[in-house]
């Protein structure tokens, strides 16, 4: 492609609009353009990068024996309902843009397609021996996020591949997961990319295991916590480990203290000279089930961890059926406004015991919230223990379980976090790691297809729901993440693999009769050879051409300048700024020889 | 691809939902499954044909120089406020979805891209040396359709290949139109099928001049006239023609007649025992502009003539900045209802004349009606006519024009049919053909970039609107119309380039260990040859094989039956049902032969 022919727009200064190099770097080299708050345009060359993850992704996906299709991206409200996620995806989260037609029948966007291929599962499997089947389709899915950001990490509208597979049990789906699990490692490795696959939370799709993939960068939102040794890595919000050990209590007699201005943990351990891990921190949560039924929840911990939140929400989750609900819906920190309809009287934070007294609560308040009291272990192991008194500017000391305080559910509750010993070996320390989600795979088992009724007859003639699993990978994240993963101060550095082009040829001067002509020879030659090749025949200064180049990130630069009078062109590696002169009847053999290792670099990783 | 191993389920009776056969065929042989009204999920087989139509259309859009991209499917209703479209799209005609997001913005889901792109061009293009470019995507469209109905043909979903350019001028513009028409000719030629490309009418999407591309087909919604000498073709929405020549009046003299129980011109010619090119027929509209202004239209027509009603409500388009208007958003047959508003006693409908007596309106109704009075060219050539006398039961003979009535607007807005003598040629007959518009091209000239303000500084330093131009083919619907175009009793016959595998090898007994193997080293060969072969390696009946096979249209079959007796396989080809045994090694050279030719000759036309 001649850039003088196509609409190639860089530009010098950073988007206003953008905070994280990828997203910058994307917008000023041309690739997207924002057209609303998380919605843009893919230009060409983003086009280009989109279909080579594409490609790439159909490959490995074929590879594994799934099908491709296309689904709708508008679905019918009552699919929805009959799952029972209507109500959550376009109220409770409102994560699905809804809308109703023109007969008053309401539809949603697609975020994920579970109920769609469900109903396709329910109509047309009847038979073990059409198992398994595995359907994938790579498509614009819609969120309606609340802070649409980041560019293409965090957009309303992108591009994913979602993969759904039926099963007669769950050994197949084992075996499925397991293909789709090193489809999608050789997926990232062939984009050339470095990632982690680590254990992670369902979360709202549901089912028992779930792994993501997380390409390492920097600005990441995701926190990866992974020991050397390869043997474990999980996402922050599933990781499990061993806490540091706690320092032996001084307080061994029980009694109330007067500790004022101690609200947190670091002033107390002043006031009272003591370790963190001494301390049973009490928590306190309010969780508003789908029926409305309010829960107060408090969550004992030792002084010096963190709740991880989306635990204690799966774990509320766990105790919805004794409350009437399908899922707990909210989790908040009750706010003074949030107490103000229950609470008798003003709560003593951050002098909160394990417990709480019936004299904060009161009978005649709107709401009655129940209670739920959960003990992390961490809490359970400490003896001598230091905790709040229920009573402003009074703390206990000395405090032991099954003596001031009962033990209630124990959980963990505990957020990992670097430095914390692997529970697979607690010689291993546990390292974090940034980076971005762009994969994530379930194993759903029968949530959706028991939800819809989507049986088949197992070969012992019963009429059983049909096993699922289901595998997304974001496309366009995937390949925002790839220039979040490698860029420079001076532009983009796609990895050979999802470039948008494999070479550019810069000619310095295109007033110059054999510097244009070279180019010619080389970009038609190039082309033949397969190796796409952008020709900058604009008729622009040598330095606009070769900061451009560097801007967009094309692998390989080509220029017809000086080095001409001996036979030879320049080329330079983008990514390593090595330059060498190539006598020009050798660089296309020598570029499609660089090309192919890069490939198979990856393939093999 | 091994049938044993995919989701194949063939259904044997028609469905319910469908109505003609390409629909039907597509549901019955596992194509597509309905998800909602409009809205269909597109199965494996359905996928890879939609991506053969949509590789064709791509390389023929490439080699004109249009570069592919991707735009939004939600579209922030602003864009359309600038274009003016937002209520026309999404009330007044209501086909398209609108929807809110979380923060009560505004969306639209695209039917068409003018307004995002322009917006690009706006903030992209600056001058005229970046011009002219041509952007195209290939893209899920949304229309809320009145009636969805024909599967594929009239979705509220559907794919799309969209395109525009932007240009310095009209002639750069006519130069890309050209090229796209006849990358459109060759597109639908390489997909094997018939088509006519028409003139057109522009209809919502407005500009000067515009094509359509139709497939032929019986079941077709679209009207198509044209000459036999193929110089002349048009939708009947657009065709202009000469008629057949009137008869001369026998009526000389002017008077009243009563003419009782006449309301139609069948009637009244046996009651005056004359031929109805001898009558003016005066039929009456009633236009709601966008400002809710009501106009009442009486077009006088030669009475064996009939009302164009989109050359009918372009007239009145035109018309609408006299009434203080953009656009001429509904045009109906005033009934009682709309009568009762405005009307002061009961029409004489069946007897009124070219124009429309005082009494029939009053000062007290809730609507004063404007008037505009059309005469189509047929009526002013008429002397001595016949026409009503604004009562009930009465018609006035021998009148004419400039005596009892007054010319009024002279305009053509008479549909032409077949039997009508060309413009170009009046030895030259319409035709008439019916058949599926599945493609579509506008120059739309600077409509939306003057509304949008997209300029772009020219030559000669002045700041000017881009000129525009748009071409539409529907991928989803010019598959369906393949199907439509191409079937017999027993299935779908698809076209060698289109078709979602080239070859199906039934195997008539999967216990007899020799067909098998032929079948199996066959279905390797192939394969490896790059012919697209399905294996039929069910457990099933040969019977039931050749069924399916038949059903889902395969162009090619292989029976690895008794011929393997002589050392061959039976090949018979699905759209002759000429069947020939072929030596086993010959068998791959054969059919890639067969598929050369094929594809070549449709390169060809």
């Amino acid at each position: 492609m001649r850039l003088s022919q196509i609409l190639f727009v860089t530009l010098r200064e950073d988007p206003a609009e953008a905070e994280i190099p990828s997203h910058k770097l994307l917008i000023r080299a041309g690739y997207i353009r924002r057209i609303g708050s998380g919605i843009y345009a893919y230009l060409p060359f983003m086009w280009r990068v989109l279909q080579k993850v594409s490609q790439i992704v159909r490959e490995e996906l074929n590879a594994t024996g799934a099908q491709e299709s296309l689904f709708p991206q508008l679905q019918p409200a009552d699919l929805w309902r009959e799952s029972g996620r209507w109500d959550t995806y376009t109220q409770a989260e409102g994560i699905m843009f809804s809308l109703t037609d023109r007969q008053e029948r309401e539809l949603g966007l697609g975020p994920t397609h579970e109920e769609v291929v469900t109903t396709l599962a329910r109509e047309m499997i009847r038979s073990y021996r059409q198992l398994p089947i595995n359907l994938y389709q790579i498509q614009n899915k819609f969120r309606d996020e609340i802070r649409p950001r980041f560019g293409l990490l965090r957009g309303r509208e992108f591009i994913m591949k979602d993969a759904y597979s039926f099963h007669a049990d769950e050994e197949s789906l084992k075996k499925t997961y397991q293909d789709m699990y090193q489809a999608y490692s050789n997926i990232i490795s062939r984009c050339g990319l470095a990632f982690r696959a680590v254990d992670a939370d369902s979360g709202a799709i549901g089912g028992s295991g779930s792994n993501e993939f997380t390409i390492l960068a920097e600005a990441g939102e995701d926190e990866v916590l992974y020991t050397e040794d390869g043997q474990y890595a999980a996402n922050v919000e599933k990781a499990v480990s061993l806490p540091t050990d706690a320092e032996l209590s001084q307080f061994t007699n029980y009694e109330k203290r007067e500790t004022p201005g101690t609200e947190t943990i670091e002033k107390l351990c002043k006031f009272l000279n003591c370790s963190p891990t001494q301390l049973v921190k009490n928590v306190l949560y309010q969780a508003v089930y789908e029926n409305g039924i309010t829960v107060l929840v408090i969550v004992s911990i030792r002084g010096d961890q963190d709740v991880n939140e989306v635990k204690l929400q799966n774990e509320l989750v766990k105790l919805a059926p004794q409350f009437g609900a399908k899922a707990a819906i909210a989790l908040q920190v009750p706010d003074a406004e949030a107490q103000e309809k229950w609470a008798a009287k003003p709560l003593p934070l951050g002098y909160i015991a394990p417990d709480i007294s019936d004299e904060y609560i009161q009978a005649d308040k709107q709401i009655h919230p129940k209670f739920i009291r959960f003990v992390d272990q961490t809490a359970v192991e400490l003896k001598n223990f230091v905790t709040g008194a229920n009573e402003s500017n009074y703390h206990v000391v000395g405090a032991n379980w099954g003596e001031q305080f009962q033990l209630s559910q124990l959980v963990d509750i505990r957020k990992a976090s670097s430095g914390d010993r692997a529970i697979h070996n607690p010689q291993q320390t546990l390292q974090s790691a940034r980076g971005i989600e762009v994969g994530h795979i379930f194993q759903l088992g029968d949530k959706y297809s028991k939800a819809m009724g989507a049986t088949y007859t197992s070969e012992q003639g019963e009429e059983v729901p049909l096993v699922m699993g289901c595998y997304g990978i974001g496309v366009s994240r995937l390949a925002q993440s790839a220039v979040e993963q490698s860029y420079d101060k001076d532009g983009i550095i796609w990895p050979v693999a999802i470039a948008p082009y494999h070479v550019i040829i810069a000619v310095p001067n295109v007033g110059d009769a054999q510097q244009m002509e070279v180019a010619e020879k080389l970009y038609n030659q190039l082309n033949q050879a397969g190796i796409e090749t952008l020709l900058d025949d604009r008729n622009e200064r040598a330095g606009v051409k070769f900061k451009d180049a560097d801007l967009i990130g094309i692998p390989y630069r080509i220029v017809t300048g000086r080095s001409l009078q001996s036979g030879k062109v320049e080329v330079v590696e983008r990514a390593t700024r090595r330059s060498q002169e190539i006598p020009i009847d050798e660089v296309v053999s020598t570029i499609k020889q660089w090309i192919e290792t890069a490939l198979t670099v990856n393939r093999k990783q």
